[in-house]
């Protein structure tokens, strides 16, 4: 008990513990040249990344195009787009205890990418676009499925849809974020989260992202530990 | 005569000449988040900048949205669209001597974009698209016109394209690269380029960007002076 006291109790309260996690944008190609992107830097998953490992976590980063430097993680894997995300997560989530999923994933993809470049002659164009796979949900729905965060990134309405989202996709957490603001979310050095699970939440201050990082990782030690106790 | 035979007689041959340069992509919103954008890097487009401005032009670079550090130039203006770059151009065409439109401009974007991040709630989408304006069009046909530069990024029959683009666009030169090979164009630290113009054309084999761009800089100062020459 002694000795317990004296060493720190959460030095590495995720060691050994293997997380995937997704970060960055996808890009769903139209031609050679054009693509259907998004804001997403990647930096929050990055740092998420990080810190994840930091705290003892054996971390394979699935990312999308970033601009970013490469992370400190056990694995990098790069993709281009939601089905090659889709492709390298369900193939690796039988060997994953939590799930972080922090990539801003298409949710759709046009019908078909011409082989060539499209040439402009009209005045108008219609581009048809299809559903891209819901990545989360079916980690989330997987048996059996590792502890999942999933990520919302909302224009207005942020708690609603993300406690429908934590709902409906069966998650363990989530952390919303208001892109679009002044201050946060994509594309900026900073942001500031809310963070929900089944029986609770909390706010994250607008903050550093790095330190938002940590302060992120720290939670979803502390839930996943409550998790991993309660059900053993 | 001694003098002008000792002194290096093309060591500044753009001297004074006011250059306005596109480069980087352009990015067309769908909504707060999402947008359609293409894979130009901009490397090419500063390079060209600098070795422009090592020959002694004033540089105007007007750039879309890159990771690049900002380029040795006399003034860089950013923009996101291709509606804000036409703006900005168009502002300054009258300034300028010799205009080189290297950037990738979307030729559509989406007919409105929305206020909120669209949500996803069908199977299929269908986006209209609009034509944006065709900046390197105007800029050849504004009076007077600069001498003016286009680039073609072109997945096949290169040439075809280039040389119709030329005629089409009453373009003074034209410099076409094939993307989507395996080596070279876009997101790629090499490239080669065909140059066109009027009576004659000119082959730049692979080579490093920042080279390649030295050395169409050097061939734009020739036909750009041997014009002037001809014209005073």
């Amino acid at each position: 008990e002694i000795v317990a006291a004296l060493s720190p109790p959460q030095a590495s309260p995720l060691d050994g513990v293997r997380v995937l996690l997704t970060a960055g944008p996808t890009r769903e190609p139209l031609d050679p040249v054009r693509f259907l992107g998004n804001r997403s830097s990647g930096r929050m998953g990055y740092a998420l990344a990080e810190s994840l490992s930091d705290l003892g976590a054996r971390v394979v980063l699935v990312s999308g195009p970033t601009a970013l430097p490469g992370p400190r993680v056990d694995a990098l894997v790069r993709v281009e787009t939601a089905l090659e995300m889709h492709a390298a997560v369900m193939s690796r989530v039988a060997d994953c205890d939590l799930f972080v999923a922090t990539a801003a994933v298409a949710d759709y993809r046009p019908e078909r990418a011409a082989d060539g470049k499209i040439k402009k002659s009209s005045e108008e164009l219609t581009l048809r676009l299809v559903r891209n796979p819901d990545i989360l949900s079916e980690v989330a729905a997987s048996t059996p499925a590792p502890f999942t965060v999933g990520f919302a990134a909302e224009t207005d309405r942020v708690s609603d849809y993300a406690l429908g989202k934590l709902r409906d996709k069966k998650l363990d957490m989530i952390a919303a974020n208001l892109v679009g603001a002044e201050r946060g979310g994509f594309e900026r050095d900073e942001n500031a989260l809310s963070v929900y699970w089944s029986d609770g939440s909390r706010d994250l201050p607008m903050m550093d992202k790095t330190r938002l990082a940590a302060e992120l990782a720290a939670l979803i030690a502390e839930r996943y530990r409550e998790r991993h106790v309660a059900s053993t």
